[in-house]
């Protein structure tokens, strides 16, 4: 099997899932990873890549791979290149005898009105990210028919665990926060579903595993309120005091909810997390505690 | 101004539109036609497009070109090298400065369940070519606003006219009933929205013309029943007697009615048909006549 994005954010624990099941894994990334039984690495722009499927000629491809700039990639015009580079993919898997694919997307193709969502709600994005994934996906899903391809597409929400971007939420509140300084955040009501990145590599070898077709919610089904997430942080880097909520404006047009409808991952795919919120979140701060150069403040005793 | 598929059906007479609006037409094609003024003619592939708009710089561009063989269009995987030529094209024109493009769109696009379709009607196509059209307008759209592209999207219903491919419903019929052969079709009591190729480039050039932004739909507003499109085809080739109505079975998952809500062409654009579904039939049956090889027989006299 093929998968695209290896050495990614969620790649390197899809890899580790993917191994489990019993794959042997061509893994396309620009930099390769370091030697594991059962993964052939090949450096590779995506652009380059559906020479690679051509020689491979994979019966299951996973593409993750995707522009992923922090902070540019909802708006970035690379959004469109990346549209056309998995187009080509996929069709040159059709052309060498591919079988099934699972291609990633996300809840922010769906129209932002409510609360939680099925993944038969209407599709209707708010940013060019979304907008990109969700054209990607009809026209995948269409031509994946036509070509008599299984596809599968993987709606992830939130993600978090260590190995994420510095400039993202939990690790930089996790950094400013063992690092001794405060930490200004937007974070109020606003419910997100968030999934430890181990577990949604899991989910994604699960989907890719099963016969399932169509889009599926990548999520844990659960909501957290972004102050909550922010204050279990804080109470992990045990800098409580250091929280500054609600001290940054919250970004424009940020939905209320996002919160995933996971019946077709539970009883369809048969896949359930396997890491608690809390937990995750324990490790992933003691993951950043690592790496951060200045130490944090002793924490202060209580009186 | 830059256009593309520029020798095809729709792009011959649109180009007449839009040098009768005062445009400088560089015309994009895999063929050239016959010198004009006001037209500068480029033979390229829609691949290489992308180096003529870096150096053209047209603040319009008018995007026709797609792949339309006659009978395979609607499955064929082609559709998706189109998508991504499309796209490619559009980043081009972002790049080097262009300020309002108009793409063709098709009645496809949408969910087949209803008679009369407005533009905001949900889009759920059926077929790869309706999921490639849709899923670019998805992308396009969404990449235009964040390029500060005027974008309006033209859904074309169904055309017919002089030059149209020999193997579609209305040359077909009428060549066979001019060549004294008998004419059999599925043609029922199916509405479909026709308009005369002429206008609908008409059309085209008024949508450029104009501020409109999103999805337009290009159609005449009323749907004419198969059997009365037949029985009027085989009145103008004076055959009326050969014509088989019912006589091959319906294209599976053909809707029962397709006809456009013309609401946003003629309030917005201001712009209405000008050719009479009767009178832009009886010249298509005459241009047919001229190149019919087999002169039609005579017409029996009634008694």
């Amino acid at each position: 099997m093929l998968l695209t994005g290896a050495s990614g954010f969620v790649g390197a624990p899809t890899i580790a899932a993917l191994l489990g099941a019993g794959h042997e894994v061509h893994a396309v990334t620009r930099r390769a990873g370091p030697p594991v039984t059962g993964v052939s690495w090949h450096e590779a722009d995506l652009l380059e890549t559906s020479g690679l499927i051509a020689e491979i000629e994979p019966e299951l491809l996973v593409h993750l791979a995707w522009f992923a700039e922090h902070g540019s990639f909802w708006t970035a015009p690379e959004n469109v290149r990346w549209v056309e580079a998995s187009l080509a993919l996929l069709r040159a898997f059709a052309d060498a005898g591919g079988r099934r694919a699972v291609i990633a997307g996300t809840c922010a193709e769906y129209a932002w009105t409510h609360d939680v969502y099925a993944e038969g709600d209407e599709c209707r994005p708010a940013t060019l990210y979304g907008s990109a994934k969700h054209g990607l996906h009809v026209i995948a899903e269409a031509f994946a028919k036509r070509s008599g391809i299984s596809l599968a597409w993987g709606r992830i929400f939130f993600m978090y665990g260590p190995g994420e971007a510095p400039g993202r939420l939990v690790p930089s509140l996790a950094r400013s926060l063992l690092a001794g300084e405060p930490a200004r955040t937007s974070a109020g009501r606003k419910l997100r579903d968030l999934l430890h990145v181990d577990d949604v590599g899991s989910a994604f070898a699960a989907l890719t595993g099963s016969t399932v077709e169509g889009a599926v919610n990548i999520g844990s089904g659960e909501g957290i309120a972004l102050e909550d997430l922010a204050s279990a942080i804080a109470h992990h880097a045990g800098a409580p005091g250091r929280l500054e909520l609600g001290s940054l404006p919250a970004r424009e047009g940020d939905p209320p909810s996002l919160v995933a409808d996971v019946e077709r991952l539970s009883s369809e795919v048969g896949w359930r997390p396997s890491i608690a919120l809390d937990r995750g979140l324990a490790e992933t701060v003691a993951w950043w505690r690592e790496r951060t150069a200045e130490p944090a403040e002793p924490l202060p005793r209580p009186r």
